[in-house]
């Protein structure tokens, strides 16, 4: 798979941290993208060979990833399936987001569902990195073909990462805990430090310092992606927030109400 | 101060910082610790010249740092204030509150209280680093002798950290939203992962990983923190469960109204 052609339609962080690393593993990259001036800033920092059209690419690569956003990815997997026979022998798509692709890709050969559970708060493919997925998880749905599932895994390790084979659901509700649930918190979070007065940043923490720093992602990324989840990240949300209420009546009350909330006891010294 | 005697009450991960700096600034270092397990283990480790009791320690040294966890801080500093006139040219605590330590601190002599903005979620010596303060704001409250302030600016400067003034209100009202806070949603956090089956660690993205790793910190460590601060971290948890129930309704009927949540649009690709 190394030694083939791949393109990459949708070359922002991801896409380009795709290409970028394609690219150093010795494959011919082509890209394609909604934005032209997007494209002209891929071929000039070396993250493609060659800016095509949209259906250049798909007739002219043997890997397909699809880096886009939620609803262009689905848009583009309902294209390729109207085509009559696609050329690549492997087509991925990259959304936070599973369930709604693999509703959307029923008719699509050659197709896998993937995650790489790794990112950036940067935008564009000035933010493109090879190393973006080294030693991460890179989920993916399996296919019913195992040769298909095959070429998926070593694509996926070819990118540094380590594939996670689970299905859409287990992977919409995980991420909707893990990912998106943290990503409301910290919008909530910031916006309260916006409100405050003085020189909060000073004192910043570690996690006040990573909650403020993926608030700045924008809601135009997160957008869609929490619409498509929204039915398993609203009611988590809806937990945290009945937890942290018996939380706020135990430091007026009752401080030892809180220590079930600690896993561990820690030590005293 | 470099060419002194530091005295360190209490050699766990914070003091044993503080004394492995001093060290390698070229001070002698003595230590107390109510554990004789963790003074053992301070010499063994190298982190101080000589182990001593609490009296001998504030009768033996120039600087002293009172590095424990709040109420035996409060307890030293009593203690102090009733000897006559301590040795000590400046005496610090690190306690990660001020209003209850200036409080009790009002009778000492030479006594600023400070806060270094930077930890580590490990208990004990073991887990001290000689550069764990570099780079990292040092929070102190002014007395009134700026002769005193500059020795406790000196004294921070020789941590690696940077001096930063403040009020004890103002650094506990801070504390509260950026530190105390956080600390709180992670325990809630971490308590709805493991009431959940399934691999979620797989899933762990930046965020997730930072709070599971300080839901780690143990109650032991927070309790007199949390207890002794309610007072400002109760209405900002009560003010993040406000905000995150429009927020849950707003996934289940208009996602736009999310918008206003995210400080900046970022760019579509």
């Amino acid at each position: 798979l190394t030694a083939t052609t791949v393109g990459v339609f949708g070359v922002g962080a991801i896409g380009g941290s795709i290409a970028l690393r394609a690219r150093s593993n010795g494959a011919r990259v082509i890209g394609s993208d909604a934005e032209p001036a997007a494209l002209e800033q891929a071929l000039q920092v070396g993250a493609i060979d060659a800016a095509v059209s949209e259906r250049q690419l798909s007739a002219g690569c043997d890997v397909l990833v699809i880096a886009a956003h939620l609803e262009p990815t689905l848009r583009e997997i309902e294209r390729l399936a109207a085509e009559d026979s696609p050329r690549p022998v492997l087509i991925i798509d990259v959304a936070s987001v599973k369930v709604p692709v693999v509703r959307a890709a029923r008719g699509l050969r050659n197709f896998v569902p993937t995650h790489p559970l790794a990112g950036t708060e940067r935008h564009g493919v000035a933010a493109a990195r090879a190393d973006l997925f080294l030693e991460r998880r890179w989920a993916y749905v399996p296919a019913v073909d195992d040769e298909l599932n095959s070429r998926a895994q070593t694509f996926i390790a070819s990118m540094g990462a380590r594939p996670l084979a689970t299905s859409a659901e287990e992977h919409d509700r995980a991420v909707a805990l893990t990912s998106h649930l943290p990503q409301i918190v910290a919008a909530c979070y910031a916006k309260m430090l916006r409100a405050n007065d003085g020189n909060l940043e000073s004192f910043y923490g570690p996690v006040a310092r990573e909650l403020v720093r993926i608030s700045g992602m924008g809601f135009a990324l997160w957008r869609e992606v929490l619409q498509a989840n929204a039915g398993n990240i609203e009611p988590k949300l809806r937990e945290l927030a009945n937890e942290l209420r018996p939380a706020a009546d135990a430091l007026a009350r009752d401080i030892d109400a809180l220590a079930p909330l600690f896993a561990e006891k820690g030590t005293e010294s």
